[in-house]
């Protein structure tokens, strides 16, 4: 927030907190039913005591501006003797409501807002350590760049031409042979995703996938009116799919290298069962290729590198390995649906950054991005083997794990089924955060999805000891 | 396209076209139904003779493999006798037809198309002139940037803290008292009109606005469901809206300053009338203000600068007046409406590039976009009143116009409907894309939108000739 009392005003702080609350209740900022800040928090952004904001809060709710409600926090009143309120504001709440797109899952909701703060140890999160991000490296090759007037317009449908260019020799090494007409510039992958679902499908469409999945994390297909189906990549698959598709629309969402939650990879041969099996009955594959050039080991082809029929739309993007804070992805796929998810794109947010674009396309042309991989990938792989250590030495009785192949993740199985919101919440007033099974399946309470990407390594090792504590109370 | 012939191969030119052409078909990049290049393109793009091209794709044809459709171009066929092509790609035709979200207008996608054409002359663009872009000052600004790892990682839900505190100490000038916490950035003002869509109205809501519209030329709301209603903004304006509302949840979109298409102005006084009747009538309103920074004269209010009713969805934007490219807007609005469109937004792409954000908070907070405005209004300016004298000279006999007050654009009257789409499609013909008037309201056939910001003074000028002449015909 920006407002601070003032300390030479001849008004109290208390007085001056009570007016400045009235006065964004009276403009409708805070507007009938806003949840306000917390106590601590107003105190902290005003600089003040816990105790004068309490009792200016305890002023506003005698006079009927401001309640509570029980376990959930201070809210603004709808109290109809409140002569100051405004009677014509509008009922947002009632718009959010009614209105056409899903909101987060609350856990989620709460991981996005507690990642903002100082002093959290972030034990979850699917993005690297501000360490391992080539900050100042970036910060150089800003200074390189030279920018044309036309490249920072309007972009064309499709992204800049330059960046696609260069993108197609990358994802020749990546086996995939395409051309810059066949690839989208989104801004980022979840974008890509956001916009196959409202622009390849009808209502009531399926969309496959295995348990656990990034895609319960998230309501792109699930707002759209689409089923999203889990089922077993096992020799049945074919049958399964059948029998569940039948007439109906459909594509097969995964993520068959280092996926996530899980961190498990799919073998070659897999790979070519699956891509033939969804060929043989029409169902088109969304692959998800984030995390490929994480891996420690040697790569894994992507499937779209054996596709010939058009079959699979693969995405990347750089969130995983250069910055989040590009919002770069790409999408390959037939001329047809890149010009379709094109046209959407412009109707949505005429293009992605032509900054960031400008960066990506520096860092891939220059081999900075190749030489900054070699280096992350040790890194990351220094921080599996911390984090595996602590596991084998004090998790060993009760959870199992597998050794991570690269990527961020370790899915850690307890093995009992403790893993709920109550120990999610706990931990949070730990001020440690996870990412908790559920939050990939629904109905799991075994897993914690733990990433060694993020936090610092003594982070990493204090963390995982008050996550210890607490389930062994 | 990436691929070019090799002059030294043991291979024909032609022969190669058409193994190119088959290895795309097969690969699926060009599925059943794809619309190839035009020759013309494909010559040029290969540097070879279009006879060439044309008789590579005449091999292709007769094999089977390409089919010309009457006047819309040349397609990949759907022939069961051609054994090359994998009988299991997916009808991406179906996919896409029955999807959700609308196409763009076949006009728009063209004007799209066009205008990443050299030797086109826009006569109709809705962006500066490259000339006009600060781009070399920007290119040294990015010299200056200093970079956070925070801050290039995820954003926080609402973006940027630095810019949203800048922010609104600009919009303090702009007589909007606001906060950091009521303010989020979007990729843009275009997304932040996709948000609202899908975040704040349920299905078979009402959009209402005024004819001509910059919304009718875009599909956000329709594309969810809504419905959007063209109303007169005159004495009967709250029985009109109360009608046609019921009980229906509706919102209304306007453009009060520098209106797209018109560039019409609406005085303090039907501010204020407007804002009452919306107010009574608990209608929110949409105020889109991206161009109320290039009034050449003194500025006038925002609705959302008397706004006490948190009845004003207020949004900015740098398309106009820094960089489109740069895809960065905000949106002002009470808290529980912006912590709901940040909701969304993470869902969708994870905030917007960190890149943007950081060059917008560089140029506002460091004085550098004021000074630049400036300099923009007065070059603007100049471009209005050269129009105009062409206008003057040249069309005053078959149409009329409106002297510009700032901002892009004239919106030219002819007195007979000639403005149709036989007419943009023989300007296009010759070199020259203009904008008509059923863009902006469907059974217009009287206005084009002039835009003097993009063309050179040059092709300002020849453009107006091809036209008149065209017309004159
Ligand atoms: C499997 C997977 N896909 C997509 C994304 C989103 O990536 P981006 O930041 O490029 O949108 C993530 C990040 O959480 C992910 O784990
Ligand atoms: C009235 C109006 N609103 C919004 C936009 C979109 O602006 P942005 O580039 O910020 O998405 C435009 C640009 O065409 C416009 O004319």
């Amino acid at each position: 927030m920006k407002w601070r009392p003032n300390r030479h005003s001849h008004l109290t702080i208390q007085e001056q907190i009570v007016d400045w609350i009235k006065s964004r209740i009276e403009r409708g900022d805070w507007s009938v039913g806003t949840k306000i800040p917390t106590q601590r928090q107003l105190a902290m952004e005003f600089n003040v005591n816990r105790s004068t904001v309490q009792l200016a809060i305890d002023e506003l709710k005698a006079d009927g501006f401001l309640e509570s409600k029980m376990g959930s926090g201070v809210f603004v009143a709808n109290n109809s003797w409140n002569v100051l309120l405004d009677k014509a504001q509008p009922n947002w709440q009632q718009h959010i409501e009614s209105s056409i797109h899903k909101p987060n899952y609350h856990t989620i909701q709460l991981i996005n807002e507690y990642e903002q703060k100082n002093h959290i140890i972030r034990l979850g999160t699917g993005e690297l350590s501000p360490e391992l991000l080539p900050t100042k490296q970036i910060e150089q090759s800003l200074k390189a760049i030279s920018l044309d007037s036309k490249a920072i317009g309007y972009s064309s449908p499709q992204g800049s031409e330059k960046l696609r260019g260069i993108l197609c020799n990358y994802l020749e090494k990546r086996g995939i042979q395409t051309d810059p007409e066949n690839i989208l510039i989104v801004s980022g992958a979840l974008q890509a995703l956001q916009l196959i679902a409202i622009g390849l499908l009808e209502e009531g469409s399926i969309v496959f996938q295995e348990q656990p999945s990034y895609l319960n994390s998230i309501h792109p297909f699930q707002s759209s009116g689409m089923r999203i189906i889990s089922v077993l990549r096992d020799v049945h698959l074919a049958d399964t799919l059948r029998r569940l598709k039948r007439k109906r629309q459909s594509l097969f969402y995964c993520v068959p290298t280092l996926h996530n939650p899980t961190g498990n990879n799919w073998s070659v041969e897999e790979r070519e069962n699956f891509y033939n099996v969804c060929k043989e009955l029409q169902i088109p594959i969304i692959e998800d290729d984030v995390y490929h050039e994480l891996l420690f080991e040697s790569s894994l082809p992507a499937i779209k590198s054996f596709d010939t029929s058009g079959q699979v739309l693969y995405i990347g993007s750089v969130s995983k390995t250069l910055s989040p804070g590009l919002r770069i992805g790409w999408v390959v796929a037939p001329s047809p649906v890149v010009r379709r998810l094109a046209d959407i794109k412009m109707q949505t947010d005429y293009g992605s950054s032509a900054f960031s674009q400008e960066i990506v396309a520096h860092w891939i042309s220059s081999g900075l991005y190749e030489r900054h991989l070699i280096k992350l990938r040790e890194q990351l792989r220094k921080r599996a083997t911390f984090v595996e250590e602590i596991l084998e030495q004090q998790f060993k009785k009760i959870a199992t794990w597998k050794k991570s192949d690269g990527g961020f993740y370790i899915w850690l199985r307890f093995h009992e089924p403790i893993v709920n919101k109550t120990l999610f919440l706990n931990l949070v007033n730990q001020n440690v955060l996870i990412n908790p099974g559920y939050i990939y399946e629904t109905r799991d309470l075994h897993h914690i999805r733990i990433s060694y990407a993020y936090a610092s390594f003594e982070e990493l090792k204090e963390g995982l000891n008050i996550l210890l504590e607490l389930i062994q109370h």
